[in-house]
């Protein structure tokens, strides 16, 4: 138990370190700090979250823009199969063309091929200069026109989106002024982070976006703390609210704009009256949808979302995980080749079904 | 066969595209760069290269550095299984956590678990401005220590290393004249590339190194060629010079000077008078060794370098692939849980064996 816990010394040269599956996030994000540098993933949950947990699950978060999810944080791991087999690998070499990348395999299995227990992850350099924008816009397709013109900066670092009937729930429950004047549709969230002050080029950019119904910037750690509240109280501030039926889906950014318009007439149609409330990761098609006041029809409400949501050739589980909750649905982001393909993976590696049984693959063809 | 060489229109929302697997790197290239984007991947046989071998190798280059291997552009792909069964996986979603990520378990797998047919790519920025330099040092573990530093320029595109006897054999390959007035035992390349020119930040980070024999900077065009032929030219140039047996390993970085030291006496045991010619990606710990005049030592020179990697904990293979040359020495870099594992992963997905038998994991057990 004491090895799944603990965190070797950080290899400044190669920018990485060994820890323990059981390590939180919170501790190894400290660890990496101490050292002089800092972990790629980040998220709310980050006092609870284990390494092993983020690994199994592919656990994206705020920062994916700037540097992929969890599994792209990942050079190598050990992980005990169904069958005992502990199949190790924690040298971290940057590069390795030696047969069939297991460590990859593993992560995302959502714990149904191996149990990981040991995990060599990338660091990133620690990035003191921020600079975040909050901006009011018209509609989604104005996030994306923005987004695209940001992606430019190097110092690039997050791309959040919220709307309206969210931003006004968040208000209400931590009794936070209006960020505008104004009321807008859409709030996009843009922060930069580099090693010197990046708010003179986020400046520039929102110079020359048109789109803009209105921007505030902040770089002190005050102002970026308010600005993100906006969109980072979101969660607790619909909690408050009820009890929502919460689904977690992407599709390609083209589709996104289409996306938002359907989904609530969608969910009105099989839950009259029910609030849909949405936000999530721009730059990922990655949108958060909670849906409050569903009254009995929660699976209805997540049948018809989760199916809205293929249709836009999209992914029923972006950053979550399929789990036992959505096993059943899993077949409108796979094809039936891509799960059989997966059943004789997991038959090859748990003949007996020992692992997780029912998550993700649902138990029986 | 069309659809193979088939290149659909650049996605420039996503920063993607979609094409066949027998699309060249070169024709890719063109295509991104005619879209105001690039590719990821550059190395010098682009003209024949396809990006079906190049994903099924995961080939690495010169940009690894910057953006990872082939494997780190694939956002998704078609391949067809032993059976027929086609996995099709061709949204390119950002972010997807519906099961076992079998496009990263396809790509590197050397062809042994299905054929690519079509790949979606990701596209980086085109960054017009670049500055190179090459610089003479005493010895690797400087090469070390000014990259270490050189990895805070965001702008760091390439970190190249090749020694004393492979430039010597490349000037006179080639007529080149001697970079410095003086000769030096290591030479470290390093490329910045950004949207504004480098080259103020590569100067002064030259100029907080200490280590520095003499360094030589270049922004043009001409003088950036000048300087990359130094290292590009090695393999043309070690070809001209006679057959050599080439290897391509990687150890962690802390392991690199003592590998380098100890690699020529290692070659000198088994094959005495052959030339030991190093050269490669500094950053990935990887080293091409090439090895003339080793006379009918050939199979001899290779088993006492790829055992002197594996004491490093190194990679037998780091980008060029196993193979079926090289599948003998597979357990010298994987275990036999791994190979193990491998095998049944092969066994369920091509229980017949009847893809690239041989190649990675040898016949039998």
């Amino acid at each position: 138990v004491t090895r799944l816990v603990d965190l070797e010394p950080v290899d400044v040269l190669e920018a990485q370190v060994t820890v323990g599956a059981g390590v939180t996030l919170e501790k190894l994000q400290a660890h990496a700090r101490a050292a002089g540098l800092d972990f790629g993933v980040d998220l709310a949950a980050r006092s609870a979250a284990t390494v092993g947990g983020l690994v199994a699950t592919n656990a994206g978060g705020i920062r994916v823009l700037r540097y992929g999810s969890m599994r792209h944080q990942v050079t190598g791991l050990s992980a005990v199969l169904a069958d005992g087999t502990v199949v190790s690998r924690l040298t971290g070499l940057a590069k390795d063309n030696t047969g069939y990348d297991l460590t990859q395999l593993l992560a995302g299995s959502e714990g149904t091929l191996g149990i990981v227990t040991r995990v060599r992850l990338r660091l990133v350099p620690q990035l003191p200069g921020r600079a975040v924008a909050l901006i009011g816009l018209a509609g989604t397709e104005d996030a994306l026109a923005v987004l695209a013109r940001a992606r430019r900066l190097p110092s690039l670092a997050a791309a959040e989106v919220c709307y309206a009937e969210g931003v006004a729930l968040v208000r209400s429950y931590a009794s936070l002024g209006a960020p505008f004047a104004q009321s807008f549709p859409v709030y996009l969230l843009l922060e930069c982070a580099a090693g010197t002050d990046p708010t003179d080029e986020l400046l520039e950019l929102l110079g020359e976006c048109d789109e803009l119904g209105d921007a505030t910037v902040a770089s002190d750690v005050a102002g970026r703390t308010r600005l993100w509240a906006y969109r980072e109280a979101h969660t607790e501030a619909i909690s408050a609210a009820g009890v929502p039926v919460k689904l977690d889906v992407s599709v390609p950014l083209g589709a996104l704009p289409g996306l938002v318009a359907e989904l609530p007439p969608t969910v009105e149609k099989v839950a009259p009256g029910a609030r849909t409330i949405l936000f999530g990761h721009l730059n990922e098609g990655n949108l958060h949808v909670n849906v409050l006041d569903t009254g009995t029809a929660g699976t209805e409400v997540t049948d018809a979302v989760l199916n809205l949501v293929a249709a836009h050739r999209g992914s029923i589980s972006s950053e979550h995980g399929v789990g036992r909750a959505k096993a059943r649905w899993l077949e409108l982001s796979r094809s039936p080749a891509e799960i059989a393909t997966m059943r004789r993976i997991k038959a090859a590696l748990d003949p007996n079904g020992l692992l997780n049984p029912g998550v993700l693959l649902a138990a029986g063809e």
